[in-house]
Parts: C-alpha cells; structure tokens; sequence
C-alpha cells in the first residue's frame, strides 16, 4: 500500500476479531494482541498497565472497534481501543524554560488543530535553569516535575475542551526542552548537569507512558522527550534541527535559535556542528524593562515612521500591547538606526523623537493610552545596551564557528533563523542592526519556534522521530572559548551594524 | 564461550566503564549503556523508572562495579549497578490457593539456597478461588493483590536474612500459579473467568517490574508469571510440564497432578493434551477432618503393622502431627485395604482396629498423647469414602483421556506423579489404592511440588521461559464431558482397586 502521506507516530487500526465463545476462549488481551498481529504482519506488545483497561474496552464495544498503535518503541505497541471513529490526538510541547509552548494535532488528518501559550510554573521557584537545579536537588524535584507536567496537562485539556474532546483521546506526546527541562520532566536527578565535567542522567529517555510521568492523558500513550547531546545542547535544538530538516540539507548551513542563549548549528547532511554561547538576556524576558517572551499583547513587529518619528507596532493576537517580545526589540532597533534616532553605538542622537522619564531618555514605542497596563511602553539606553550586547555575541559566534570549520559566509546555503519569540526574527532587520550577515536575503529562511515544530513533526512522521536519535549522535559540540580573540570580535560587532562596515554593503552608512 | 551450564535469566556483567571527564562527558545512562551492549554485543535498554538510581550507583561506585542485565524481555535490559561480588538471587514461586512455596537461589552457583511455605494469606477473603473472585469484584482487587504481593516479599525478606543477604538483592522472581491467582497477583480483573465462556483477561503476563506489583526486591527485577492457557489450565501447570520436561520426552507420557482438581497432561515431544477436572477436595485441605495442605507437622507417609494394626507415620519437618495431607491419605487409605481394616468398597470392616468417636467408628493414626493439638488424628468413613471418590475421578479422567488419544495405558513411556502435597505421592501406594493404573513400577516418576520446581527452572535456565511460552502455545485442551460413560467409569473406580480385577493384576485381592 502506497500512503499519500508519511506514517504518523501512532496510527489505528481496525482488526477483525472474533468474539469470545466456548470454542473460541482464548484471553482478551491475547485475541487482541493476535488480532491485531495479523493486520499489521508483526508482533506487538501490550504494557501489563493496560490489561485490565483494554480488557474492558474490549468488552464495551463487544470487540468492535479501533485499536491505537505506538510505533515509536522497538516494538508495535497496542495502547488503546476505542470504540469512536473521531481523529486520534497528539501534543507537541516546546518546554522552555519560561514559557510552554503546546500543539494540539490530528494526526489522522497529519494537521494542528489548536495552540497555546502558557507560562511554565516552575518560575515561581527560580527564573533560570540554575535556581531551580538548586530548588530540585534542596527536595524539590517532584515538585519541579509536578509543575511541569500539570502545566502541559491542563493546557492540553483546555486545548481539547475547545475541539470538544477529551485529554484522554490524546494518544502521543512529544516534548522538545533543553537538557534541564527535560531532566525535570522525567523527574531526573540534575544536579551534576550544572558541576564539572558536566554530566547529565541521560541523554535519550526511551520508553516512558504518560502515565509514569502523572500526565492526564491516555494512561499508555507514548511521551517522547527529545535526546540531548550533552548538558549545553538540548533536545529543543534538535528539533529544531529536524524542522529544518538541516540533517539533510545540501551544502553548509547554518541554523541559529536565538533566545537567551544564542544557539548556532552549522552543516548539513555531511556534518553539524553546534555551539552556544550566552547572548544576553536581552531577547528574551526579564531584563529588558519592557521585555517579555511571546504571547498575546507582546509587540512584535515595529516600523518607525522617518518622518513623524512615530512607531507602527504589531501585536502577537492582536491584542492592546503589554511589552516587546525578541522580534519587536530587533525590528525597534534597527529601525531606531535606520531613522537615525540612535547612532552607531546605539546612543539616541535625535533628542526630538526621545521623551524623558523618571530612568532616562526614552523612546516611546506605544502611548500609555495605546497600552493594556495604562503605563507606556518605552525603551531606554540600557535596554538598548543589552540588545547591543546580543546582537554582538551572535554575530561573533556566528563568525567564530564558521572559522573553526573554514568556512565562509558567502559559501553558506541556507540560513534558518529561529526563536520561539513573536512570529519569528526579521532577517532584513537583524541583518540591518548587524546581528545576522549581510548575505543575499534568499539565503534566509525565517522559522519561528522550531521547538514545537520539530516536536510536531515527530509526531505526524514516525520516521522523523528515529531522525531526532540520528541527529544526536551525529552532532559534535564544540565548546566556545571566550577568549581574547573572540572578545575583539565582540567588541566589534557592538556597533551598528559594525566596526567593519564592508561586511555590511546593504546597510546605509550615516555620518553623524 | 562454551558454558559449562545454562544461562539463567539474569546475568551479571562487569564492563570497563571510562570515568566521566571533561573530554568525555556523555550521559551517565548513556556511558553505562554503551559499555554493556560492547561486552554483550547487542543493544541494551533501561527502563526509565531506573535512571536515577543506575546513575547515582554509577557514581557511588566510581564507575567499577557489575551491571545486572535481564534477559527475559526481547531485549537485554540493565537493571542494577553493584559494587559487591556477591552472588545473585532469584525466588522461585508456587503461589498455591492456600499456601504459598517459596525457594530462594544463587543464579551464579546456580543453586537453591533455602525455602520456604507459608499460607496464602488471601483465604482471610475467601477458601477457594470462586470465593475470591467474588471479593475481588465486590472492591476487594486491590486488597487481594497486596495480601499475594507482601506474604510473598515478607517470606523473600526472611529467606535473605536467614543468608545474611537483602530482599534488594533479589534481580529476578518467577511464579507459577493456577489462572485465577496469577490474574490476583497482576491486578486483573477476574470476573469473567469463572462465567461462560470463561474468559480470562490474559494468557501472558510480559514485562512486570517488580516494583509495578509493588514487590519489595530490586525495583526492575523482572516478574515472570508463567502463561496460562485457559480458565482451567493455569500457568502452575505449564511448571509442571516444563519441571519433568515433558514436552520434551519421547513417546507418549503422562503428567499428573493431584490436589484439589486431578490435572492431567498426556503426550510429549509431539503433542500436549491437557484435562482437568475436580477430583474432590480429600487430597488437600478443608473437607476431611483431619486434612491439611502439606506444612510441618502434617503426617505425609503412613505405614500400618499388619499385626498389630497401630500406625507408624512421618510428619514434615519431623514434628508433632497435627494434620494428615494429601501423600499421606493416599498412603493411609491403601494401607487400611492392604491390612484389611476396610474392605474394597472403603468401609470398616475390622471391628477391632476401629474407635467408636462421637462421629462415629474411625481409624486413629495418631492418638492424643502424640499429636502437637492433643486431640486424636483419625479418619472416619466420610473421610475415606471423599477419598475414594477423589481415586475414581483420578482414575476415570486418566482413562478418558487415554481412550480419547487412542493410547493404551501399557504404551505409556513415563508417568510422572506430581503434587505440593507432602514429600510427594508414592505411586506404590496410589496403584494400591486403584488411583493410578496398574504399569511397572518403573513407568513412574514422583516428582513433588513440580510448579515451584519449574519456577526454579525459568530462573537458572533462560532458555526454559521461551519454552513456557512455546508449551502453553502447544496444549490442547479437552474439556472433560461427565457424561454416562465417564459416570459409569467413575463409579467402577469406586471399589479398591477396580472392579474390573483384571486392571490390577499386582493388588492383592480379599475374598470379604
């Protein structure tokens, strides 16, 4: 049989089975296992937790119905029957460190049904992976791994609520989080993640029902949290690196997540090589006063009038804005130079379109009466520092890493560029504020959150999940030194866009 | 290698580990997993619930120290990390209605070390098995599963300490019991396999983790609950089978084995059949007065001095008598026909060896001023004619399915005689009695307790738990039709030893 398109994760199937009789009295489970043996030409396993919910199933549709199949493990494994005709379920998870991110699928018809957007609830003990690898091993990590695992239950029934379906129809799970995110899902010891010489419980965590992990789903569905390559490179990269589908492609490429971190994966099918550094905490929430990672009312997108010096702002859902998220602050910048209300270093220079605050000279990127919280949005020298500050560290690593494998920028193929903040980055604005390459604009592909789209695909192609094992041992990490070298770059690729204008033809040169 | 014996169903394993550095900072699951599957040659999996204590073993030890790798599954699975030398344990289980037997070996020396009977502490909730799937259903499930799960880890506990070892050591445990128990022990529903058609929930139980059960030895050890074939035909006795090997003898055998019900298996190498039915319930506990299941102090060997008619008995563990069990009955009951205290038709016929009690005239193997209750042990006619009636089914089934196969009895290869009761039934005595046919004495093979031997065997061979599998896939099983002709055969049994003479040439025969 030719499918049209690929094989999902999990699939049904709609066995013939016999029903019981005095001549015909073998087990429940052993008429369905061999039912369903015979459909799919292998054998199948069953998990002793569902004998006793399968066997009543069984009974309740008097052996008529639709078996659900786990394909991700060694071995077809039977996880369901149901008696309905309705889509199986799936969820994406991207468990950042801040916020999570789930997809609601169908995955028999192979397309998202819903999304959302919630904040991970593990903040309230610790902002940043460190404090809560502290909270975690002072006794609470079973509280850490509740947290997170209710958080993605009960957004998941909401999403389901809203189809007019239950969390229980939700037949596969895939999570993509860094290395300290999933070590807390799967309720790991992580203590010596964050302690030379580095070393996490696992890298790959095969095997595990939701069921294990508290997660209020169907009881035997099959949670695949994405492999690690080591304590700095986590299973979010590589999904991200399967969505762009960056093991496969041609030539040398590069793929950049840039979040808090700024994490660069540069190759194809041949090689990857990945690296990360610290980008500043300016693209992602926290810091910046009106910071805030993506969700409704984060502004997103900005153009500044050259004339009236007034900022056009979109907002994630529409909604009054609340803050700029990554993709705001990027395009604000660039478009703060290229109306020449900062200079090169990033200093305000045109003292008319900047307001004075009680912190300083600002500039306003949306009235107090345009806004949801009543107080204006508005950023000041410092904010614009910490952005200054990132863009330079991705730039330098960018170079720094294409020099390691000696290559240049002209020669790469494609560039990704993704981020879980806002609808995605703007190439032609980060390329503007000389965080990206001034290279021809088709060679950028802007992708969003690749997390969740990697932890998708997974789910609606089987075949992409044994990728992801690929992937990760295909990877070699190297590790940034920040040296005296690599601090030069640094400082030259503070200004805008750079120390070295010839590396940027396409951005305007003003002389102030 | 060529092993100079089987492999049992754990395996220790000591693979060089490389300590984690800097250079060499994979995964603590994913060094220790790469390390076994190099000295096994094949891939090796853990499962999840066993991350954090493999990997705080790892680093307790330093990395040197013995994995423990179960081979029961498809695939090798790591399931402890020692430091110590010390041998590995397995428990072999015979969880019985009423009593439970427990052995405790050494998988490295490959021997048993002690064991152990202690009663079934379920018959608080009901004497038989009907008794207990009705509590079972009426809410009682999970109390039932609990009482099966600690008496059998309470007892594991005591056999450790008695060698100074921990019930933590114990890596691998298999139990053999009839369809109803081993479905109390997994948590399965057993509502359906006392009603028509008789349905269990499952045949196989793969895959239990000890800790799933709630059994308190090593957390991952595995389970191993010997498959059923049916409502009536238990994985007890597939133990059986495989204890004397008899799917793998040549010609045509019998296996039986007498407590409660006569099961029966006929065949070998080329085919199995199986038959069960009551033999009434004289053979073990409950009904005669005076029985009991086979513990200590329960009189298993009679002898009776033609001369003086008086007793001489043997009691397990040499104790005071408090009981008779099923080896001793049958030795008793064809001792009083040889003797001629009863005639053929089992009734008293010599006044003087008789006591006239207040249930009437009885035989006193034991008098008062012996026993461990100081009340007489002593049988009565209700007592003897319970125990003819269990000889007469014995004997009827075995020529039902004898004629059914088209053998005769004289063509039977080996005729292996089975039971928990006592040391094991003497198949002289038995022959006396008319219970089991007339063959040359040689056909015989007394076996014991053949279910706990079986669960022994899984664990020292690896290779015989393919063969339970293979076995309970092999049976036929022929439900046994009382029909006239089984009650007419049925009823000529009655008589010590037949009424048909010619079938007993070697018993005496009085003329009354």
């Amino acid at each position: 049989m030719t499918r049209a398109q690929p094989e999902p994760i999990v699939r049904g199937l709609t066995p013939a089975l016999d029903r019981p009789s005095l001549s015909n009295n073998t087990a429940d489970l052993d008429r369905l296992r061999r039912g369903v043996e015979q459909a799919l030409g292998e054998e199948a396993v069953v998990d002793p937790a569902d004998y006793n919910r399968l066997s009543r199933r069984l009974w309740e549709t008097d052996f008529a119905g639709r078996a659900v199949i786990d394909l991700s493990g060694h071995r077809p494994r039977i996880i369901d029957w149901r008696a309905d005709s309705g889509p199986l379920l799936a969820l994406a998870v991207d468990l950042g460190t801040t916020h999570i991110h789930l997809h609601l699928l169908d995955l028999d018809a192979a397309r998202p049904l819903d999304q959302k957007v919630v904040p991970n609830p593990q903040i309230a003990h610790g902002p940043d992976v460190l404090t809560r690898i502290h909270y975690a091993v002072s006794g609470g990590l079973a509280e850490l791994q509740s947290l997170a695992v209710e958080a993605i239950g009960r957004t998941a029934a909401e999403l389901c609520a809203s189809q007019g379906r239950s969390p229980q129809e939700v037949c596969a799970v895939s999570v993509a989080g860094n290395t300290i995110m999933s070590h807390l899902l799967a309720g790991l010891w992580p203590d010596r993640i964050r302690r030379e010489p580095y070393i996490p419980v696992a890298n790959r965590f095969g095997g595990l029902r939701a069921e294990f992990l508290g997660l209020d789903v169907l009881p035997g569905a099959p949670v695949l949290i994405f492999p690690n390559v080591g304590s700095y490179f986590g299973g979010d990269l590589i999904a991200g690196i399967l969505a762009a589908d960056l093991d496969r492609a041609e030539g040398v490429n590069f793929l950049v997540d840039v979040g808090t971190n700024a994490e660069v994966v540069l190759g194809g099918r041949d090689f990857l090589i990945a690296c990360a550094g610290a980008a500043g905490p300016a693209l992602e929430s926290g810091v910046a006063k009106m910071g805030m990672t993506a969700a409704p009312g984060a502004i997103e997108r900005v153009r500044i009038d050259p004339r009236t010096k007034k900022a056009e702002y979109q907002t994630i859902g529409c909604q009054k804005p609340v803050g700029i998220c990554g993709s705001g602050f990027v395009d604000l910048a660039a478009q703060l130079y290229l109306t020449r209300i900062i200079d090169q270093r990033g200093r305000f220079r045109d003292a008319s379109a900047v307001t004075n605050t009680e912190d300083g000279p600002a500039y306003i990127v949306a009235p107090a009466q345009e806004t949801d919280t009543g107080q204006p949005i508005a950023v000041g020298q410092v904010e614009l520092d910490s952005l200054l500050r990132s863009k330079a560290a991705m730039y330098s690593i960018l170079r720094t890493i294409a020099r390691k494998v000696g290559v240049d920028f002209a020669n790469i193929k494609r560039f990704f560029v993704a981020g879980a903040f806002g609808q995605y980055i703007d190439p032609e604005m980060a390329i503007q504020l000389g965080m990206l390459p001034d290279l021809p604009r088709e060679v950028y592909v802007a992708l969003g959150n690749t997390s969740v789209m990697g932890a998708a695909k997974v789910l609606l192609e089987r075949a992409a999940w044994r990728r992801a094992d690929e992937i990760a041992g295909k990877i070699t990490y190297l590790e940034l030194n920040v040296n005296q070298a690599f601090m030069n770059r640094f400082s030259a690729a503070r200004f805008i866009p750079h120390t070295d204008r010839r590396r940027f033809p396409s951005v305007p040169v003003f002389d102030d």
